[in-house]
């Protein structure tokens, strides 16, 4: 079989035939980084134990209605809540958005002066407060329910909650980026189960920000177009809505890893609207129920990949966010580390057309 | 307690007493990159198990020696050998340089045309051949030995093994850049427990070599000094020899991350001696051994940061090598993979500190 056992649903279902081709050396025109694509690496043996299903990897709790601090009912073990949804002070909340009671930025923290950073420059040792926000968003009031299980109009509502934080920390004046992520599966990050996302606002623009929109300019300066309006192509395509389009990137660093983009040109992510809330609610649900059916529910990284709040008006035509999901089914390794590139041994275009024949009707 | 329970060696020892600092944004001068180091962090429950030690998660043989094809006596198994050590055709072999049976890159691919890359850059699509080099490091012919059971010598010709085949690579003219490195526990992604490292001889220079060398010429060209020559200092070393440090650097990504580096100035890896060999593999396995006992066998990748093959002499001033040492204490997330920023929440003077003290005598 072409894929590893973690890569495909079950030992009983055949793989589907997949192009053989040898391996190639691709590069990333978004993120500027070069992946090694090789078949050859997914039949090496291993003395290890393969993945188990994200979602039974929780040591737990053995009763049989686990319950944690972020249920329903028990809000008063939380840190601070910022807003719920709906709006109200009921008890039927569906999403609320709190601080993280273990934040690695502090609110309360002096925001940095930003000549700080330019003056220990010049020395080996530079450093600034640690301020920043940094929220969780639990996404339903239920243990047991996971982002997929919510409807197209539920997955929208919880996107529209970030939107409505990120507007928050944008009139700061003091938050330069917002980085937006989900960590599902032990082995992805999470430390609780319970189905939640994080929210971060931090007071410096992130370096793989700045080299992302620094190689789109280069495509466009280059093209004179946008390198995410021109990426969509029908061999990569999984699916698509009437506002958005879900890729396998040509140079996808991780096997599987799906891209979901905009069909119209924007930068921000917060510019979403209602209606494109609720559509790419629909997709991102089924690209994850796709994703959990395929690869027998592998641990996942969500980033919602925008630009940073001060966007000189220049930068407007090479600037698309997009948001983007990374399966965890092999780990990085002191390859990957040491030189920044990554190893995929599935090739783009084959994962794609797997994950397009899914059928998840 | 301040650490995690997988920071410290067992529950019963307490933590030693470290500074109580709030967090703190700090920038690296050698990788360009910033890390949040945020104590707070360390204090976070887990739905999900802990790490296990590494030596203890194959889920391997039940058999009471243990055998696999990188053992004495299975050499047949393997992929084509490059060398060993000592060189005889003798069984008994200290050390092996092998083919890898699943390459990442291919040996007999067509070396690409240095301008194919530069061709496609203006496309979304951009690929080259896979060719290159990849080879597995035996570092022992034994099944239950690791890195750190070797004497400081057996260590040093581990190293000169690895400057020899960098040796021929460097002459082949199609090789760009080396990587050495060593996965060790599943978690650091190895897939084969016999103890060994891996050698990656690659037709370009990966990016992150490049921009460490371009962060690096900045603060040369600030400050008229090598960022590594400048880097050591009391409070973040943890021990050194005569022509090696070890530090715990100021703006560690990881929590107990270690650099091993040389006082002299010098750019490539492959210009150490014999004599330097056999000190840093002293220093490195007493490194390896603090970690083992303070963090209780953690998973760990080794990565040797040297430069391309081809530098011009203006880069010479400012080209520094060293080995980097990562523990795998925490998994990375979405926040990670998303801004390129990592959260460390062990202060690194502290980590040194307790890395100093860990008695391995
Ligand atoms: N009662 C409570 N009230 C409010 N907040 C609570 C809480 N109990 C727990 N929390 C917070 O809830 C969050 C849960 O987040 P995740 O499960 O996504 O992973 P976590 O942030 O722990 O770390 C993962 O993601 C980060 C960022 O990518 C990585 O640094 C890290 O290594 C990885 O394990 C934690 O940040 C925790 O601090
Ligand atoms: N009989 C045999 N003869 C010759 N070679 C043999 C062999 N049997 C196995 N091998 C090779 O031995 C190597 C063992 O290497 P490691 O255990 O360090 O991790 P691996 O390379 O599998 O992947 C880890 O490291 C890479 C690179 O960092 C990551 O891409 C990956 O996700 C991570 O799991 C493998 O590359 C394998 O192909």
């Amino acid at each position: 079989p072409f894929l590893t056992a973690a890569m495909s649903s079950t030992e009983q279902s055949p793989s589907p035939p997949l192009t053989n081709r040898s391996a190639e050396v691709r590069r990333d025109a978004i993120f500027d980084r070069w992946v090694l694509i090789s078949p050859a690496r997914a039949r090496r043996p291993s003395d290890f134990k393969s993945h188990s299903p994200a979602s039974s990897s929780a040591s737990g709790n053995p009763n049989p209605k686990p319950s944690c601090a972020f249920c329903a009912g028990r809000e008063g073990e939380c840190a601070a809540e910022i807003f719920r949804v709906p709006p109200s002070s009921s008890a039927d909340w569906k999403i609320r958005v709190i601080e993280n009671l273990y934040p690695a930025l502090r609110r309360d923290a002096e925001p940095p002066d930003p000549s700080d950073g330019l003056a220990a420059a010049g020395t080996g040792r530079c450093a600034v407060t640690g301020f920043g926000f940094h929220d969780v968003v639990i996404e339903t009031p239920d243990h047991s329910v996971h982002l997929p299980d919510l409807s197209p109009e539920e997955v929208g509502e919880v996107l529209l909650a970030y939107k409505q934080r990120i507007f928050q920390l944008a009139r700061l004046g003091s938050i330069k980026y917002v980085q937006v992520f989900k960590n599902y599966g032990a082995s992805a990050g999470a430390s609780m189960a319970h189905s939640h996302s994080q929210i971060m606002g931090l007071p410096l623009v992130p370096p793989l920000v700045s080299s992302r929109l620094d190689s789109m300019k280069k495509f466009y300066d280059m093209t004179g177009k946008c390198s995410l309006c021109e990426v969509q192509s029908e061999d990569i395509l999984v699916c698509d809505t009437v506002h958005f389009f879900a890729i396998v990137p040509f140079a996808a660093s991780y096997p599987f890893e799906v891209w979901i983009v905009p069909r119209d040109h924007t930068a921000h992510f917060h510019e979403i609207d209602h209606e494109k809330a609720v559509d790419l609610g629909g997709l991102l649900k089924l690209i994850l129920q796709k994703l959990s059916k395929q690869l027998n529910d592998p641990p996942y990284n969500l980033m919602i990949q925008t630009a940073p709040f001060d966007l000189s008006t220049s930068c407007a035509p090479y600037t698309h966010w997009f948001l983007q999901i990374l399966p965890h089914l092999s780990v990085i390794g002191g390859f990957e580390i040491g030189s920044g590139c990554f190893i995929n041994p599935v090739f783009p275009e084959d994962a794609a057309k797997i994950l397009r024949e899914v059928d998840c009707s």
